[in-house]
């Protein structure tokens, strides 16, 4: 048996025992990892150096996510003690009916199970995740990306001698060494002990699960995120939703990449924004009619506004009303997160009913699609899919649930 | 194009207005449909009558499950009334919070886009799919067996008609003519237009559609059903939830296949139900303990304790108590539906709380998993699986949500 296949195995029995740990159990496990977090840092801190000397030679932006210092892993510790806070999601009941004949019925959450979670090198997306999944009841088999090997093997180290001491399985959380495609590979074949599969990473990661695993998969996605401005908008919160959701983390997927302006705001709208992202050192693009108004935008194709630009780069485009706005969006979005600015709420309640997103907001930043941003404690990602979970998947996103239905000798006729 | 991408290609556009129809469009186009099978029912029943002609020489179960008759279409056209009369899905609030900054947040169910469903040849299921997908706003492609045809080509063209007359898209039901496997699998990878793809019937249909699909998949499943008769438990009861679930319908996948009878109970209970069971036609199998008491039941391996027979077949096992019984379920079931027979009230909440199938009993025959009978209106299948829908799948099982985050201008900090 492969290394893969072993730890998948463990995983399994292990969450045999995790979906029927009462919540103080988890709850006492997740603040023993905070405190052994805390405990061993400079351990953990030196193997994440480790992983920074190998990595000397990639991007810096590579480098930024990879690196832990003394404040990130005292917010990793205490985002297991956030969590120890929240509400139980296993043995809630969703709903509850009673038929004719007397039966009762009731819809109650369960874990998943053993979910597998295929990611990049941001250490502390493994902390979140884990303490994510214990909570929920499940078992969480990681694979994280190579640079992050040596610190990704000292945070699992210190969570399982954790687990263990605190009376729940050290298996519930286990690392795929094999960081190679192979090991990847691997781990989608596990469907008789991998009950989900989440990956979380670029678009050639998520596309090569999503063909090869055998297992169902959870999805998350890019964000070619859009903010549109509505006729009669209160243009400087415009502005500044733009200027906030462009600016504050170019580099994530609820960025903004292109903004949607109603033909009759361009003109006065525009040129001050262009000169404020001008000075924030973005990149504007524009339409035909856009280069009208800003003749010094950079052209834009077609194909530009299908991207999703991760970058100091900006798309803007006019359009004559907010069915438009919804079409283009719908088109070529990515069904992430995408705002109208307006003070019209027929306007307002079309773009919410009618953009097919996962978050769409109304009068506010992109920006704020997080878990943690959005109540949910945390999040193992954004799923833009439309199966099981769509928004940040948080707790209640890793259970399923079940049929409780209690009789007095009922039988059918 | 082929046949199989024109279709799916239609379906995705009639969807996209699916999406947006008003509650009140969709009632009056299954109100459309109901009275329009009324009206062609005579041209229905002649291009069924061509399809059992055709399979003449199939097994007389395949015919039975194949024929319609009168009555038949006038259950099924009083199916697309019941599910006009039900509440709309789409739209609904399932959640609402504030966050601190003023952002307020809901989750509103949302159609899941195009459903394609594979499965056999009961021209009843064309029907009862279609109204649940119709209803949550989702546009359908049919591909069902061939033996059914003519009867699936009658059934839709009369939704189609019904569709139009009523002003929603005629393209939101396709069904795919070419019932070969290359008909499927071409469905299968339908990614571009095709949202969730759920097979129902045999298990080598489900395994088929699990390894080649590009598509997200909701399974449904074999169901190899238990009841556990616990110590104390009210044998009469017991005698008469097993005699119904076994025989009511035995070639269902809610009905019992074995039955697990604690040590104390087994010598009073088990001589009178063998009793019954032979009469009633049922072949007995059982383990090494259960012969010391029913000398000829058939010995019974463990291999036959996986099995669902879907025949007038019954396996018996004796357990020492409620834990070995929970136990033997999760690893030898299928995660369908298991019954407790008990007064003990603690033992029901174990066996509730730990049986890991899709539908937990406690006194009531198994026979009850079913959307009709659990006021669903009706179901697309039992999904046995843990993503997105578990047990029957009904209207909100046909939906998604997306979070609807209204502000005033609030920005991230």
């Amino acid at each position: 048996m492969g290394d893969v296949e072993e730890k998948c195995m463990k995983a399994k029995a292990a969450s045999e025992i995790m979906k029927n740990a009462a919540t103080s159990e988890k709850n006492r496990a997740l603040l023993a990892i905070a405190k052994a977090l805390r405990a061993h840092s400079s351990a953990i801190l030196a193997a994440n150096k480790a992983d920074l000397a190998a990595s000397a030679s990639l991007p810096l932006s590579v480098r930024k996510r990879l690196e832990l210092n003394e404040k990130q892993l005292a917010s990793m510790a205490s985002g297991f003690e956030l969590i120890a806070k929240f509400p139980d999601p296993v043995g809630q009941v969703m709903k509850k009916w009673k038929l004719k004949n007397g039966l009762r019925i009731s819809r109650v959450r369960v874990p998943l199970g053993v979910i597998a979670f295929i990611y990049e090198s941001r250490p502390n997306v493994t902390a979140e995740a884990s303490s994510l999944a214990l909570k929920s009841g499940n078992a969480i088999v990681l694979r994280g990306g190579k640079e992050a090997i040596n610190s990704n093997r000292a945070l699992v180290r210190t969570m399982q001698s954790a687990l263990a001491a605190s009376g729940l399985p050290a298996d519930a959380v286990q690392l795929i060494e094999d960081t190679t495609h192979e090991g990847a590979a691997q781990l989608m074949q596990m469907r008789q002990y991998v009950d989900v599969l989440i990956p979380r990473g670029g678009a050639g990661l998520i596309r090569a699960v999503v063909e090869n695993a055998k297992i169902p998969v959870i999805e998350t996605g890019a964000g070619n995120c859009h903010v549109y401005v509505d006729e009669g908008a209160d243009l400087k919160m415009a502005e500044c939703i733009i200027l906030n959701a462009k600016l504050t983390s170019p580099y994530v997927c609820n960025a903004l990449e292109h903004v949607l302006v109603n033909e009759k705001v361009a003109a006065k709208l525009l040129p001050s924004l262009y000169d404020k992202l001008l000075k924030a050192g973005v990149e504007v693009r524009g339409c035909d009619r856009t280069r009208r108004i800003l003749e010094k935008a950079r052209p834009m194709n077609e194909g530009e506004l299908y991207q999703e630009y991760l970058d100091l780069i900006i798309g803007i485009k006019l359009v004559g009303d907010v069915r438009q706005a919804i079409d283009h969006i719908n088109r070529y979005g990515t069904h992430h997160s995408d705002t109208i600015v307006t003070k019209n709420k027929k306007n307002a309640a079309l773009f919410a009913s009618q953009v097919d997103s996962c978050c769409v907001y109304v009068n506010a930043s992109t920006r704020f699609t997080d878990g943690y941003t959005m109540g949910f404690g945390g999040e193992v990602g954004i799923s833009t899919q439309r199966l099981h979970a769509r928004g940040p998947i948080g707790l209640e996103e890793l259970t399923t649930t079940k049929l409780v239905i209690e009789g007095t000798g009922q039988v059918r006729e």
